[in-house]
């Protein structure tokens, strides 16, 4: 397929390349910023853009990886040639694109991604949404050339999703900051705790993490989640974070606590 | 060595399991139960107790690998054999064994185990402390049989270990279950979260936290937060833990917050 990429961050770069090593074909790398642009279009042997009124119609899909707030307004620029537009956002709904055109769809790819590390697209799951079925279908055979993980999700599920995906991944990162801050302050180095991050990964491959959930809280030790939160005496914030999640996780154990 | 190992829960099983593999005598299995003194026993061809009165003194080290409340009872009774007393317990200081034998140590394996699991204990860090440094040398040479990864740590320093430890492995589990929860309730499947999940961890396995922080907060995306806030109405304890935790992101992302 011909493809042209919206956008130059890092969905565009693993995306793209994943679509370039899959044997398609790259038209063309838009990005605001012209050196953003032509370093990607570099990889991608396409051609870049900094300005969308210089976008090729010889394309057979528009796909934008863009921040979510500029895909309304970049969706309303490429309408006019009639071509498949799909963002790659898990929080804007396919409306955002359908108030431009009938060829609409969503092509999201449920993973986090820095520029500085390779991805393995192959088990990337992909979520595929389309306005009409023959577009959907059109899209999950593109997602199929990428990967083995392709599920068709609507709107409201892909938002369920991203809102997942937040406490799945970024807060649980966030925490992994707190671990490494509240061992570097006693010069504790952070290579002890990377094999316990790993692992506690790597149980819930198989497991649910409730069957899996350890340490104090669970077991409501309460000895030593007092000798904790003393120690976070003069970390009110981490001492808040520490008791709500405490919490939660006591409850989690006494079977009260169900999300809804 | 031979070596007594007094509990028969997650650490023990898989401690055991590690040290019989390194060719170690695995002289007796204690616990209250009988029934899992004799499992675990089996395993390791060890003699099962359930009495601490028919602990043997034909051994080179007693391990307690007990809940962290009952340390303190198990040493009194062992001290009288005059040989090696170590807890495996983050939580727990030497000061607790250091009542009633000179011969005290620790032995923290800094991993979550659970039974149904297999570990590679050759890359679990192993943290030891011993209460004079011929004890102390001895101990990392145990270590050294299992593991590759040995550091020696003081007390105050495992503890603050162990509190890292929760913020790194069991509320990031907890969040895990969230995700979990979140998605069963509008009937998607958990494993379109789990390469999330694993990638997560993965990135911080050669990069700190700070530089791979991603999502809505550390891009300080309002809408995106307030729409997932607006989706958790019905649930005021998860919006409290997004909000609070999104609040440390923004901040972390504007350089204002650090642990001190």
């Amino acid at each position: 397929m011909r493809i042209t990429l919206i956008g130059s961050g890092n969905v565009a770069t693993h995306l793209g390349a994943a679509l370039k090593n899959a044997g398609h074909y790259i038209v063309q790398v838009y990005s605001r910023n012209q050196q953003n642009a032509a370093l990607l279009a570099y990889h991608l042997k396409a051609d870049a853009i900094d300005d969308l009124m210089m976008v090729s119609a010889e394309t057979d899909l528009f796909i934008i990886s863009t921040s979510d707030s500029v895909i309304d307004s970049v969706a309303s620029q490429l309408a006019v040639h009639q071509k498949p537009i799909v963002h790659t956002s898990g929080a804007t709904p396919i409306q955002v694109l359908l108030k431009y055109t009938e060829h609409a769809g969503v092509f999201y790819p449920l993973q986090t991604f820095s520029k500085i590390r390779e991805v393995n697209f192959s088990m990337v799951p992909l979520c595929i949404e389309g306005a009409y079925e023959d577009l959907t279908a059109m899209l999950k055979e593109l997602a199929y050339t990428i990967s083995s993980n392709v599920s068709e999700v609507n709107s409201a599920q892909r938002k369920r999703l991203h809102l997942a995906a937040v406490f799945a991944c970024n807060f649980p990162n966030y925490l992994y900051n707190i671990a490494q801050e509240l061992l570097a302050t006693h010069q504790l180095d952070f290579n002890l705790m990377r094999p316990l991050i790993l692992e506690t990964a790597e149980k819930v491959q198989f497991q649910l993490p409730a069957k899996v959930q350890t340490g104090p809280a669970i077991r409501n030790d309460k000895n030593t989640m007092d000798a904790h939160i003393h120690l976070l005496d003069n970390e009110p914030v981490l001492k808040e974070i520490y008791e709500l999640l405490s919490q939660c996780i006591i409850k989690m154990g006494e079977g009260q606590y169900r999300v809804e």
